[in-house]
């Protein structure tokens, strides 16, 4: 659980990071901003913020921040119904985000998971995006992410989200509290 | 058609304006940076400018710059082969924008098409954009948009995205010109 006092402060380090990048937010989504910690109770560990601008049944649009060295957790988006799954495009608008994917393991990776998580980060071929960069996920495919230490501002263009049906690699993660990624 | 000196000095303002919005982008997408004028040969008045950052068979998020009063004339979306039709979501991101959808006509509209198109705009509906408002555009939803005193730059977030279904209004705006919209 995040408590009033932590969600408070992260709030306002976000208003900053947005203030920085140019983002402009209604009141509405300023009073909205959510900050997840995926149940763990360890937000700037392992944590995300986020402005949903959009999600109807075919798109969705999130401004996403993560703070400095905060992971969101590995996880996958598993097909739902006749759907094949999310569909998700990160685009890096402020800081650096190292992203990790299936693929050839990345020598000395750039960004490391909580050292008693380790076992639930399986995916480690290493995508650096900076300003203006950014990778497309396919369904299905397992990935997690990470800030580089001044945190950073992504934009993230997707098909329907539904964090309900998302799979975390960490059992610790259950879909009782309200987790968001 | 738009000339080369047009292009060149377009684009240049473009750039200003992502500058200003603190809006990156890769130097590939500078380079690609879209103007149409949708086979008018009236840029300034009738036209759009467009980064594409992601198009994929479901979804699609795009920055589009429109020049001070420069519109983007009535189109819709029909439904093609399994798809209902594009569904888009505009959000201000600086400027102002001037959006008309089909419901009761709007007294005094804020912008006005260029006089002798005026029979090709039939909805009036006047939805006004500042920065951090958004607005969604069912599919086959007849609509057009014009930049305010200052112009605008607008995030796209839509289902995929295929010009060539496009249906203007205005049928002097035909299909076989390189249309954005
Ligand atoms: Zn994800
Ligand atoms: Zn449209």
């Amino acid at each position: 659980m995040v408590s009033q006092k932590e969600y408070k402060d992260i709030h306002q380090k976000c208003l900053s990071y947005f203030e920085k990048a140019g983002i402009v937010l209604t009141q509405n989504e300023v009073e909205d901003l959510e900050v997840t910690d995926f149940g763990l109770d360890r937000v700037q560990e392992m944590g995300l913020q986020l402005v949903v601008y959009v999600n109807t049944e075919r798109c969705c649009a999130k401004e996403l921040v993560l703070l400095p060295r905060q992971t969101c957790p590995e996880h996958t988006h598993p097909p739902v119904g006749d759907s094949e799954g999310k569909e998700e495009t990160f685009r890096c608008r402020q800081g650096t985000v190292y992203l990790y994917v299936p693929g050839s393991k990345t020598d000395e990776p750039k960004a490391l998971p909580p050292a008693d998580k380790k076992q639930y980060y399986t995916v480690w071929n290493e995508i650096v995006l900076k300003p203006g960069e950014q990778y497309t996920i396919s369904p299905n495919t397992p990935h997690w992410f990470q800030g580089g230490e001044e945190g950073a501002v992504v934009s993230e263009f997707s098909t329907k989200s539904t964090d309900e049906n998302d799979v975390f690699t960490d059992p610790e993660i259950t879909r009782t509290n309200e987790n968001e990624a």
